[in-house]
Order: C-alpha cells, then structure tokens, then sequence
C-alpha cells in the first residue's frame, strides 16, 4: 500500500513575528496520524500573495492531501479566499449554505445588524466543495486539482478542529485507502536519553522497517514511543504488543508508566487506586506542584491541599519547622524539608506528603549551597525519605526538574508502601 | 538599507505527528524580530535526511539567515549533525571545547561516566564555528556558505535559547548592516482584543510606514507593542517616544503597565516599593498563582506563602472557613472566597492576600454555578473586595484567567491603598 503523505500551510503574519505560537498544526498532525496519514513537511508563511502561491506549489508536489488554514476573516490582509479562487481558476458566488449560516449567527447569537463585509464571509470559489462552518461565520474549501486535494480551514482552532472531525478526516478517509497506525508510548525517568539509547540500543536495531522508535526527552524524564504502520490491523497491533512488551522489560529499571500519561497523573491515578489522598508543602517549588497535581481533572479527589511556605516565618508559623534547624543548618537541609513534610502531614491531614526546598537561582547560592541545591522529602506518617539533588539550569527549569522528581519519588514511595 | 531575511527549519518526527507544538519558532521569531531581521518563511520536516537537505537547498534560496533547531540528539534517530557535515563537504573533528563541556557536565553535574555515545556529542563538521552550549551536551553549529548563514541549534528550548542570545543574535548583528528596530510594549487588561482595536483605529491608521502596532493578547490581557525601524536611531527614539505618549493616554483606563513586563512582576515591584508582603489561599487556582509569583526572582522579599485549600477539610482546618458556609452556600460563593482571605491573612500574617475559588471544569459545573464560574477576593486587614467571574474556556485557561484577574484585582487594591 503506498504512503498517503499530506502537508500543512499555516498562513498568518502573526506566525511570523511570533505573535502566536502555532497550536493547530501538531493537533492537525496527529489528527492525520491517527488516521494514517503521514506528514513529512509543514510550512507558514504570512498573508503575502505571492509566499501563500508558492507554498501552494510547493507542498503540492510531494503531498497528495494539502491542508490549509488562516487568511479567511473578514478583514483586509486575509487574502486566502480570492488568492485560491484564483489559484483554481473560479469566480466568487455566494453559498446558500454558509449565508443562511452568516445570517442566522449574526441573528441569533451575536444579535447585531450585519455589514457588507460579513456577507462577503458567505462567498466562495464557484468550483470548491463547501464545509460548512458550524463554529464560525468563514466557511471551509476543498478543492481537486490533478489529483490533489486542498482544504482551506479557519486559523481558529475550535473553527478548524470542528471541520477537521466532522467533515475533512472522515471524507480523506473515504478517498484514500490508508494503513492502520499505532503508536505504544512508555514514560521512563532517572536515566539520560543516550544512557536509554545505549541500553536498548539491540533491541532499536533488531526493530522492522515498518517499526520505529522515537525519544522524547522531558525534563530529567524520556518518553518512549513505539511507531508501527501496516494494512492488517490485527497482525500489526500483535507485532506492536510483542515488541512493547520487549522494550517494557528492558527498561523497566526506570519505567514509570507504559502509557502516554504525564507523571503527575500517574501519581492521581495510583492514589485514586488506593483511595488515598495527597498534599505538599513547597518552599523552593512555589506551588507549581500544587499546579502539576490539579492540572488533572478530578485531582480534588485524592489531593487536599498545599502549604507553599517561602518565607521562614511561614515555615515556623504554619508548618511549625524548629526556628533553630532554621538558624543552624538553614531553610535547604534535610532536616528543614523533613520537619515540613510532618508539620504538612499534621495540618492537611494527608495519607501521603511531598515536600520541596531549594536554592532555584538565579540568586541566593552559596559556596555550600551552589544554585540549583535542594532537598525533597517524601512519604507518609509512618515514614518519610529525603533526598539532595543538584540542579544546573536556569530558575523556571529547576523548579520543573524539582517538581517531577519530586512526583517521581512519591510515586516510587506509593507503589512500595 | 536592504531588509534581511532569516527562516527557521525545525527538525524532528515528534513536529509532525503533533507529539510537541512548537514553541521554539514564535520566540525566536520575536527575537530575529526585535534585532531587524525579517521572516517571510519557515518549516518543519522529520528525522529524514532528504526532506532535511531539501529544506536547506528550499529555505536559503530567499532567506540570508537560516536557523535550525533540533536533531541534535545523542541517538540514532538524531540526524542533523551527519547531514550538516555532509552538506556543508566537511568532516567530523572533537571540538575540544565541546569535549570538556561534556566531560564536565558528566563529572561536576550529572557524577556519572560518560560512554563513547556522549563523546560524540563532542564532534562537530570542521567546517563550522562551534557555538558552545552552556546548558546541555550538544553544541550549536554556525556555517557560512554562498553568503548565507546556517546556524544549527539543539531543540530543546532554553538551549536553544541560551544560543540564540548569548551568541547567535550578536553576531547576526556584528555580521549585518541592521536597520535600528526599537519596540515600546505596555500592558492592559480589562477590555477585548477588537474592542482596543476598535478604541484606537485612528490612532493605528495614523502610524508612519516604518512604525507598526502589534496586538498580542494573552490570557485576559492585551500587550501593545509599537515597533519602529529605521537606520537613525535618535531620530527613531523621539518619533516612537512621541508615539507611545499618545498610545497611553488612549488606552489609560485599562493600562497595567508601560513596560513590556508580566503582570506578576508588576505586583511584586509595586511590593517591594512599599516593602509589604503578600499572600495568596488559592482552591481552584491551585497553586497557579503562587507560581507565577514565585517565578520571579527575588520574590521572597515580599512572598510570604499560600495555602492551597482545595480540599473543604482544608478550607475548614487550615483557613478557618466555616463548615457551615461551606454547607449552604458551598465553596464557590462570596462568603467562602472571604472567609479564605481572611483566614490566611491571620495564617501569614501578610499586607496583602489574594484568594480564587471556582469551577474549573471539565466536570463540577451546575446550573447555577457553570463551569467557568469564579470568585475572586483580594486586600488587607482593613478591607476585602471580592468579585464574581465566568470564564468559558478549557481547564488550563480558565486557571490562567483566574490567576491573571486576581493579580489585576491585587494591583489595582494596592494602587488605591
């Protein structure tokens, strides 16, 4: 079966000038992937009449499917609806369709008069396939042309990922005859990518053709992803079991989850297993634990709370630290990060604590303490460890690093208590 | 003076099968940007050696300066070295530069040994300047050829970033005549994209050619940014100064601050001025806020802490909010929101204090009280505000929402007190 291979056009001044950072195309992306289509290129270029043809040209060669989006608002420099109109060689007429739906958003929800130039957003290329637009007032194009297919879509994401499942996934789908893909990801942390490499480095090379693998590194944490493609569903996802399954027991020294799932959820997840509940008591992480761990929906029901206690005298007052561990060995000790991770214990009444304290710089190091020192404690009522790590990288850095592996060390501390 | 073109080609499989989204490309975008270096174009391809040396051969047809991120890895998917060296006719030398910043980060940082695969993170194509890397293994790559330049950098961004301003801009500045580009950024809040828009179009249509007004909103805020090029710089600086005085005076009822800087560090330069402390007790920010905060260095000088009650059993315990507030009314509600600012006040004994509580969604939303529902309080001793929002956006943004409006609120409390 041969590789249907598609191409992204990004087209917006914004891109270009970093106004924005382009969210659309990696959903696209793997949009694309799940449906066996591949990618080998993506481009952006701005509002500019004669980049936007190029780019035409140029991704047309190689990709059969070339998926366009931005440039239709209703204002001056979107120019994508006439330059493909031209393209194509069409003449502009209004779709009944995308009026009726102008009209009816403009009445309905907006409750606004309309104006010539909204009206202008119901015209179309006489020769495009309309995809209506049930999220916005442009609508979306494709267009055939010597055996290519284009689509032009809104630069609004929920515009652009509504045609994209209703409508444009679904109809590539019917025109192409594609493979299945299946992607196994596995989540490892405590070892470097080279060192990973370097250790599964036969199994990578002993991989079919149609198998690939891919690291991808994350802050003191490496990801990775098994890739396989064929046209006999059940043979390859057997193929693919058996192989991840191999890669699981090679690693497994450092495997934290044999799913594509962020730690902090891994870390939910047990805890929601067990019924059991969470809090922490951040100094040098400054509650970005806290973050981590309520970023997951339905994080209130195993976490309770967070003592971010930066100042000494918080770390006295509420956490209740012994003022003289605090004048003797200093807020990043073993036996500082300890006595917060009890007083938090005490105070949030909690099955299981993490507690952070450190120097994240890019001020505050000392000859002892250089920046990037800082001590986690983690555990229960019945137990708790600490342990020193040295970070080297920039404040916004560090703090992550000392976040996950300070998940890390609870997760590791959950499974074995 | 001829404008310079620069383009940027991103590397890797993960970009197209939408596994990261790139946020390398926008900000060295704003960064070619801010020195006078213009983009009309980028890409995107994977770890393929043809689509990699097409992207080469494509982008520096029209651009002068083409810089690469990406596929700089210690694995064997990791291609862009071999192929840099190839393209460019070189051969593979140890830069001993290289080498020892290796040795060194295995000795002094990581304290592991180092194995052959880390060594060739070493080797660079004789042919180029070494752009040393200080924070990771892998070295930047800086080559010349029919007058155009390429520079190679790893994709991992605060390397990458570390590259771009420690050597890469300087030196595109050394080696180009630039035109002076200045940019005065101010921050508002309070009012929509179009609505601003709207509020200043003459003032926009007034602008000289060579001076451009750049909307970037983020989260609840709209930045304002005037950008001016030319080649006399005094000349330059009194036309934007004139400029940027008359932009303020427009936008002066939603202004947070004439300088490009993020809110939580006008919050905590407004705190050091009156050398007062903060605090925050935040449920459905958890812990966002204090992390914002505690993101800018030096913050200990006026952040004392926060609790992060996001459990009722915390609100009760820890902040004192009364159980049977909570029974009635419930956590997402004026009283309780108040009850939590003034239980942490007397916990942290802070000047300030900012508390949230709200819907965050996916789930937990009701008919009275949506997803997206928010209660904001914020003051001192004296006196508390608090105010009710609706947000409608998905989980992360709704928490980035709530956190930017609560340091608004704090701002503006502490301007007025």
């Amino acid at each position: 079966m041969d590789k249907i291979f598609a191409s992204i056009i990004t087209i917006g001044d914004e891109l270009l000038i970093g106004q924005v950072v382009d969210t659309n195309s990696a959903w696209m992306a793997q949009e694309l992937n799940k449906a066996g289509i591949w990618m080998n290129h993506r481009t952006a270029v701005g509002d500019v009449w004669e980049d936007i043809w190029k780019a035409l040209d140029e991704e047309s060669k190689e990709a059969s499917i070339i998926l366009i989006t931005g440039g239709l608002g209703p204002t001056a420099d979107d120019i994508t609806k006439p330059l493909l109109c031209e393209y194509f060689g069409c003449k502009m007429i209004v779709d009944e369709g995308a009026l009726a739906n102008v009209k009816n958003i403009f009445e309905q929800i907006l409750k606004r008069p309309m104006i010539e130039r909204n009206l202008k957003q119901a015209e179309v290329p006489d020769g495009c396939t309309v995809i209506q637009n049930k999220r916005g007032t442009a609508p979306g194009m494709w267009f055939e042309k010597n055996g290519k297919i284009f689509v032009s879509m809104p630069g609004v994401p929920h515009e652009m990922k509504g045609m994209m499942s209703d409508y444009v996934i679904p109809a590539l789908q019917k025109q192409f005859t594609l493979p299945f893909i299946m992607h196994r990801t596995l989540l490892t942390s405590g070892i470097g990518e080279s060192f990973l490499a370097e250790h599964i480095q036969e199994f990578e090379e002993s991989l079919p053709a149609h198998i690939k693998l891919a690291y991808l590194p994350n802050y003191g944490m490496v990801r990775l992803r098994l890739t396989g493609s064929g046209d006999q569903k059940n043979k390859l996802n057997e193929e693919i079991e058996k192989l991840f399954l191999g890669l699981k027991k090679r690693v497994a020294d450092w495997m934290v989850v044999d799913e594509d799932k962020p730690l902090q959820q891994v870390v939910g997840d047990l805890l929601k297993q067990k019924k059991q509940s969470i809090g922490t008591a951040e100094s040098c992480t400054g509650g970005y634990i806290a973050h981590l761990l309520t970023s997951i929906p339905g994080s209130s029901e195993y976490y309770k709370g967070s003592v971010v206690s930066y100042a000494y005298e918080t770390k006295e007052n509420v956490l209740h630290v012994d003022a003289q561990t605090l004048a003797t060995v200093g807020a990043v000790s073993e036996e500082t990060v300890l006595q917060m991770a009890k007083g938090a214990l005490a105070l949030l009444n909690t099955d299981y604590i993490i507690a952070t304290s450190g120097i994240m710089g890019p001020d505050g190091g000392t000859p002892e303490k250089p920046v990037g020192t800082v001590w986690i404690a983690a555990g229960n009522k019945e137990k708790l460890l600490a342990q020193k790590f040295y970070f080297r990288f920039d404040r916004q850095r560090n703090i992550e690093l000392t976040s996950n592996n300070a998940l890390n060390m609870i997760r590791k501390f959950i499974l074995e208590s």
